[in-house]
Protein backbone atom coordinates (compact mmCIF):
# COMPACT_ATOMS: atom_id res chain seq x y z
CA UNK A 1 0.00 0.00 0.00
CA UNK A 2 2.88 2.26 0.16
CA UNK A 3 2.84 3.19 -3.22
CA UNK A 4 -1.24 4.64 -3.16
CA UNK A 5 -1.51 8.01 -2.16
CA UNK A 6 -3.89 9.84 -0.56
CA UNK A 7 -5.72 13.41 -0.97
CA UNK A 8 -9.17 14.93 -0.23
CA UNK A 9 -11.99 14.11 -2.49
CA UNK A 10 -12.98 16.56 -5.25
CA UNK A 11 -16.20 17.18 -7.23
CA UNK A 12 -14.56 15.75 -9.99
CA UNK A 13 -13.70 12.26 -8.59
CA UNK A 14 -17.65 11.54 -8.04
CA UNK A 15 -18.08 9.96 -11.93
CA UNK A 16 -15.26 7.85 -11.40
CA UNK A 17 -16.42 6.61 -8.51
CA UNK A 18 -20.06 5.71 -9.12
CA UNK A 19 -18.62 3.87 -12.40
CA UNK A 20 -16.24 1.79 -10.37
CA UNK A 21 -18.68 1.36 -7.31
CA UNK A 22 -20.62 -0.34 -9.46
CA UNK A 23 -18.14 -3.01 -10.46
CA UNK A 24 -16.55 -3.14 -6.56
CA UNK A 25 -20.23 -4.14 -5.85
CA UNK A 26 -21.40 -6.06 -8.46
CA UNK A 27 -23.68 -4.03 -9.85
CA UNK A 28 -25.90 -3.07 -6.82
CA UNK A 29 -27.52 0.26 -7.88
CA UNK A 30 -25.62 2.25 -5.49
CA UNK A 31 -25.81 6.40 -7.16
CA UNK A 32 -29.58 6.90 -5.18
CA UNK A 33 -27.29 6.38 -1.95
CA UNK A 34 -24.42 8.49 -3.05
CA UNK A 35 -25.58 11.95 -4.72
CA UNK A 36 -23.03 14.05 -6.14
CA UNK A 37 -23.62 16.39 -3.40
CA UNK A 38 -20.67 14.77 -0.59
CA UNK A 39 -18.87 15.38 -3.38
CA UNK A 40 -19.36 18.77 -3.92
CA UNK A 41 -20.01 20.26 -0.03
CA UNK A 42 -17.69 17.47 1.92
CA UNK A 43 -14.83 17.80 0.32
CA UNK A 44 -12.46 18.97 3.38
CA UNK A 45 -13.65 15.72 4.94
CA UNK A 46 -13.61 13.39 2.49
CA UNK A 47 -10.69 11.61 0.88
CA UNK A 48 -9.64 9.42 -2.07
CA UNK A 49 -6.24 6.43 -1.96
CA UNK A 50 -5.09 6.12 -5.95
CA UNK A 51 -2.36 4.59 -7.83
CA UNK A 52 -1.27 5.92 -11.11
CA UNK A 53 -4.17 8.06 -11.48
CA UNK A 54 -6.81 5.35 -10.34
CA UNK A 55 -8.92 5.54 -7.35
CA UNK A 56 -8.46 2.44 -5.81
CA UNK A 57 -10.40 4.05 -2.41
CA UNK A 58 -12.19 6.70 -0.87
CA UNK A 59 -13.96 8.08 2.36
CA UNK A 60 -16.98 10.67 2.49
CA UNK A 61 -18.00 11.85 5.60
CA UNK A 62 -19.11 15.12 7.43
CA UNK A 63 -19.15 17.14 10.63
CA UNK A 64 -22.06 17.02 12.16
CA UNK A 65 -24.24 20.65 11.85
CA UNK A 66 -26.66 20.28 14.86
CA UNK A 67 -24.88 17.69 17.08
CA UNK A 68 -21.70 19.23 18.39
CA UNK A 69 -18.70 17.17 18.68
CA UNK A 70 -19.81 14.11 16.27
CA UNK A 71 -19.03 13.60 12.89
CA UNK A 72 -20.34 10.74 10.52
CA UNK A 73 -18.99 8.22 7.96
CA UNK A 74 -21.30 7.94 4.91
CA UNK A 75 -19.68 5.60 2.62
CA UNK A 76 -16.77 4.00 2.33
CA UNK A 77 -15.64 2.15 -0.83
CA UNK A 78 -12.00 -0.43 -1.44
CA UNK A 79 -11.57 -1.68 -4.58
CA UNK A 80 -11.74 -5.65 -4.23
CA UNK A 81 -7.64 -5.80 -5.22
CA UNK A 82 -6.96 -3.77 -2.17
CA UNK A 83 -9.21 -5.51 0.60
CA UNK A 84 -6.67 -6.25 3.35
CA UNK A 85 -4.03 -4.07 2.37
CA UNK A 86 -4.92 -1.53 5.00
CA UNK A 87 -6.32 0.63 2.69
CA UNK A 88 -9.63 1.16 4.52
CA UNK A 89 -7.84 1.58 7.33
CA UNK A 90 -6.11 4.59 5.98
CA UNK A 91 -9.14 6.35 4.88
CA UNK A 92 -10.78 5.55 8.33
CA UNK A 93 -7.96 6.73 10.33
CA UNK A 94 -7.46 10.22 7.98
CA UNK A 95 -11.07 11.05 8.98
CA UNK A 96 -10.89 10.48 12.74
CA UNK A 97 -7.70 13.03 12.25
CA UNK A 98 -9.38 15.62 10.18
CA UNK A 99 -12.58 15.67 12.07
CA UNK A 100 -10.57 15.66 15.29
CA UNK A 101 -8.96 19.03 14.73
CA UNK A 102 -12.74 20.36 13.86
CA UNK A 103 -14.03 19.75 16.97
CA UNK A 104 -15.29 16.13 17.24
CA UNK A 105 -14.90 13.27 19.91
CA UNK A 106 -17.42 10.77 18.41
CA UNK A 107 -17.71 9.44 14.80
CA UNK A 108 -20.75 7.71 14.11
CA UNK A 109 -21.72 5.42 10.85
CA UNK A 110 -23.87 2.64 10.04
CA UNK A 111 -24.75 -0.48 7.70
CA UNK A 112 -27.13 -3.00 7.09
CA UNK A 113 -27.34 -6.13 8.96
CA UNK A 114 -27.05 -8.53 6.28
CA UNK A 115 -23.72 -6.81 5.50
CA UNK A 116 -21.73 -8.75 8.65
CA UNK A 117 -18.72 -8.19 6.77
CA UNK A 118 -18.78 -4.63 7.39
CA UNK A 119 -20.48 -5.21 10.98
CA UNK A 120 -16.99 -7.10 11.89
CA UNK A 121 -14.91 -4.80 10.06
CA UNK A 122 -16.31 -1.90 12.03
CA UNK A 123 -15.95 -3.57 15.39
CA UNK A 124 -12.32 -4.26 14.53
CA UNK A 125 -11.65 -0.19 13.78
CA UNK A 126 -12.89 0.18 16.90
CA UNK A 127 -16.75 0.93 16.85
CA UNK A 128 -19.22 -0.04 19.00
CA UNK A 129 -22.54 -1.17 18.51
CA UNK A 130 -25.53 1.05 19.88
CA UNK A 131 -28.06 -0.63 21.36
CA UNK A 132 -31.60 -1.52 19.02
CA UNK A 133 -34.62 -2.37 19.39
CA UNK A 134 -34.28 -5.76 18.04
CA UNK A 135 -31.24 -8.47 17.66
CA UNK A 136 -30.48 -10.37 14.26
CA UNK A 137 -27.65 -13.20 15.12
CA UNK A 138 -26.84 -11.57 18.33
CA UNK A 139 -26.44 -8.12 16.68
CA UNK A 140 -28.21 -4.91 17.86
CA UNK A 141 -30.62 -3.30 14.90
CA UNK A 142 -32.71 -0.33 14.50
CA UNK A 143 -35.66 -1.53 12.71
CA UNK A 144 -36.93 0.65 9.47
CA UNK A 145 -34.24 2.91 10.69
CA UNK A 146 -33.39 4.55 6.92
CA UNK A 147 -37.17 4.18 6.16
CA UNK A 148 -39.77 0.82 5.92
CA UNK A 149 -37.63 -2.39 5.23
CA UNK A 150 -34.19 -0.59 5.99
CA UNK A 151 -33.42 -1.96 9.00
CA UNK A 152 -30.10 -0.65 10.24
CA UNK A 153 -27.12 -1.07 12.57
CA UNK A 154 -25.64 1.68 14.20
CA UNK A 155 -21.83 2.22 15.31
CA UNK A 156 -20.17 4.95 17.19
CA UNK A 157 -16.48 5.35 18.20
CA UNK A 158 -14.83 7.94 20.20
CA UNK A 159 -11.79 9.51 18.55
CA UNK A 160 -10.70 11.56 21.81
CA UNK A 161 -6.84 11.10 22.24
CA UNK B 1 -51.49 28.82 5.68
CA UNK B 2 -52.09 31.11 8.88
CA UNK B 3 -52.91 28.21 10.63
CA UNK B 4 -49.64 26.48 9.91
CA UNK B 5 -46.83 26.23 12.52
CA UNK B 6 -42.67 26.07 11.55
CA UNK B 7 -40.00 24.53 13.77
CA UNK B 8 -36.94 22.73 12.66
CA UNK B 9 -36.86 19.35 11.71
CA UNK B 10 -35.65 16.64 14.41
CA UNK B 11 -34.66 12.76 13.95
CA UNK B 12 -37.96 11.73 15.11
CA UNK B 13 -39.82 13.60 12.11
CA UNK B 14 -38.27 11.21 9.60
CA UNK B 15 -40.30 8.19 10.54
CA UNK B 16 -43.23 10.41 9.57
CA UNK B 17 -41.92 12.31 6.48
CA UNK B 18 -40.64 8.63 4.50
CA UNK B 19 -44.26 7.69 5.05
CA UNK B 20 -45.87 10.31 4.07
CA UNK B 21 -43.54 11.00 1.27
CA UNK B 22 -44.77 7.66 -0.17
CA UNK B 23 -48.56 8.89 -0.65
CA UNK B 24 -47.43 12.57 -2.08
CA UNK B 25 -45.25 11.25 -4.67
CA UNK B 26 -47.43 8.53 -5.50
CA UNK B 27 -45.28 5.17 -4.38
CA UNK B 28 -41.98 6.27 -6.06
CA UNK B 29 -39.00 4.80 -3.96
CA UNK B 30 -37.62 7.64 -1.98
CA UNK B 31 -35.85 6.35 1.68
CA UNK B 32 -33.04 5.80 -0.53
CA UNK B 33 -33.11 9.43 -1.55
CA UNK B 34 -33.52 10.85 1.90
CA UNK B 35 -31.50 8.38 4.42
CA UNK B 36 -31.90 9.65 8.04
CA UNK B 37 -28.99 11.53 8.52
CA UNK B 38 -30.53 14.47 6.99
CA UNK B 39 -32.56 14.75 9.89
CA UNK B 40 -29.88 13.63 12.48
CA UNK B 41 -26.89 16.22 11.46
CA UNK B 42 -28.54 19.20 9.83
CA UNK B 43 -31.35 19.88 12.64
CA UNK B 44 -30.91 23.32 12.30
CA UNK B 45 -31.12 24.22 8.87
CA UNK B 46 -34.10 21.83 8.58
CA UNK B 47 -37.48 22.30 8.98
CA UNK B 48 -41.24 21.27 8.75
CA UNK B 49 -44.57 22.82 8.99
CA UNK B 50 -47.35 21.47 10.84
CA UNK B 51 -50.88 21.61 11.86
CA UNK B 52 -52.19 19.67 14.44
CA UNK B 53 -49.35 17.59 14.52
CA UNK B 54 -49.50 16.75 11.17
CA UNK B 55 -46.75 17.15 8.88
CA UNK B 56 -47.85 19.06 6.03
CA UNK B 57 -44.35 19.86 4.37
CA UNK B 58 -40.67 19.48 4.97
CA UNK B 59 -37.34 21.33 3.79
CA UNK B 60 -33.82 19.51 4.57
CA UNK B 61 -30.39 21.28 3.43
CA UNK B 62 -27.45 22.18 4.85
CA UNK B 63 -24.47 24.57 4.82
CA UNK B 64 -21.74 23.66 2.37
CA UNK B 65 -18.46 22.64 4.41
CA UNK B 66 -16.25 23.19 1.77
CA UNK B 67 -17.29 25.69 -0.42
CA UNK B 68 -17.15 28.91 1.65
CA UNK B 69 -20.77 30.86 1.30
CA UNK B 70 -22.42 28.61 -0.28
CA UNK B 71 -25.51 26.70 0.88
CA UNK B 72 -27.47 23.89 -0.18
CA UNK B 73 -31.38 22.40 -0.08
CA UNK B 74 -31.38 18.15 -1.28
CA UNK B 75 -34.88 17.89 -0.57
CA UNK B 76 -38.12 19.35 -0.44
CA UNK B 77 -41.55 18.14 0.16
CA UNK B 78 -45.17 19.56 0.41
CA UNK B 79 -48.32 17.39 0.85
CA UNK B 80 -50.90 17.81 -2.39
CA UNK B 81 -53.26 19.20 -0.35
CA UNK B 82 -51.13 22.56 0.90
CA UNK B 83 -49.90 23.00 -2.61
CA UNK B 84 -50.09 26.81 -3.88
CA UNK B 85 -50.37 27.66 -0.11
CA UNK B 86 -46.85 29.41 -0.19
CA UNK B 87 -45.67 26.51 2.27
CA UNK B 88 -43.09 25.98 -0.11
CA UNK B 89 -42.35 29.28 -0.09
CA UNK B 90 -42.03 29.69 4.28
CA UNK B 91 -39.75 26.77 4.62
CA UNK B 92 -37.22 28.12 1.48
CA UNK B 93 -37.41 31.60 3.02
CA UNK B 94 -36.77 29.64 6.65
CA UNK B 95 -33.72 28.19 5.25
CA UNK B 96 -32.61 31.24 3.06
CA UNK B 97 -32.70 33.29 6.81
CA UNK B 98 -30.74 30.71 8.48
CA UNK B 99 -27.99 30.08 6.09
CA UNK B 100 -27.65 33.86 5.74
CA UNK B 101 -27.24 34.13 9.27
CA UNK B 102 -24.47 31.64 9.33
CA UNK B 103 -22.38 33.49 6.29
CA UNK B 104 -23.87 31.95 3.26
CA UNK B 105 -24.60 34.22 -0.08
CA UNK B 106 -25.86 31.39 -2.24
CA UNK B 107 -28.14 28.56 -2.13
CA UNK B 108 -27.68 26.31 -4.53
CA UNK B 109 -30.45 23.21 -5.08
CA UNK B 110 -31.14 20.89 -8.46
CA UNK B 111 -34.06 18.64 -9.68
CA UNK B 112 -34.70 16.25 -12.41
CA UNK B 113 -35.20 17.56 -15.90
CA UNK B 114 -38.77 15.31 -16.48
CA UNK B 115 -39.44 17.07 -13.10
CA UNK B 116 -40.87 20.47 -15.47
CA UNK B 117 -43.40 21.69 -12.10
CA UNK B 118 -40.15 22.01 -9.83
CA UNK B 119 -37.95 23.77 -12.80
CA UNK B 120 -40.94 26.38 -13.04
CA UNK B 121 -41.24 26.86 -9.44
CA UNK B 122 -37.42 27.18 -8.62
CA UNK B 123 -37.51 30.12 -11.15
CA UNK B 124 -40.26 31.51 -9.90
CA UNK B 125 -38.55 31.20 -6.30
CA UNK B 126 -35.58 33.35 -7.87
CA UNK B 127 -33.29 30.76 -8.76
CA UNK B 128 -31.67 30.69 -12.30
CA UNK B 129 -30.58 27.62 -13.98
CA UNK B 130 -26.70 26.88 -14.83
CA UNK B 131 -25.41 26.19 -17.78
CA UNK B 132 -25.25 22.69 -18.61
CA UNK B 133 -23.68 20.51 -20.98
CA UNK B 134 -26.95 19.69 -23.00
CA UNK B 135 -30.62 21.71 -23.77
CA UNK B 136 -33.51 19.52 -23.12
CA UNK B 137 -36.64 21.77 -24.27
CA UNK B 138 -35.00 24.62 -23.76
CA UNK B 139 -33.60 24.18 -19.80
CA UNK B 140 -29.74 23.55 -19.15
CA UNK B 141 -28.94 19.97 -18.20
CA UNK B 142 -26.12 18.22 -16.65
CA UNK B 143 -25.66 14.86 -18.10
CA UNK B 144 -25.44 11.93 -15.45
CA UNK B 145 -24.88 14.29 -12.76
CA UNK B 146 -26.01 12.24 -9.98
CA UNK B 147 -24.63 9.15 -11.54
CA UNK B 148 -24.91 6.91 -15.39
CA UNK B 149 -29.02 8.16 -16.35
CA UNK B 150 -28.97 10.69 -13.67
CA UNK B 151 -29.43 13.83 -15.31
CA UNK B 152 -29.80 16.77 -13.65
CA UNK B 153 -31.16 20.69 -13.38
CA UNK B 154 -28.67 23.17 -11.31
CA UNK B 155 -30.43 25.94 -9.14
CA UNK B 156 -28.35 28.71 -8.02
CA UNK B 157 -29.79 31.70 -5.92
CA UNK B 158 -28.12 34.77 -4.10
CA UNK B 159 -29.62 35.36 -0.92
CA UNK B 160 -27.62 38.83 -0.41
CA UNK B 161 -29.47 41.40 1.20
Amino acid sequence: MQDMSMRNVTARDYHHVILVLNEWWSGRAIADMLPKLFFEHFCDTGFVLERDGEILGFLVGFMSQSEPGEAYIHFVGVSPKCRKSGAGQRLYQAFFEVVRERGAHVVRCLTSPVNTVSIAYHQRMGFTIEPGDKRIDGIDVHTDYDGPGQDRVLFVRSIER
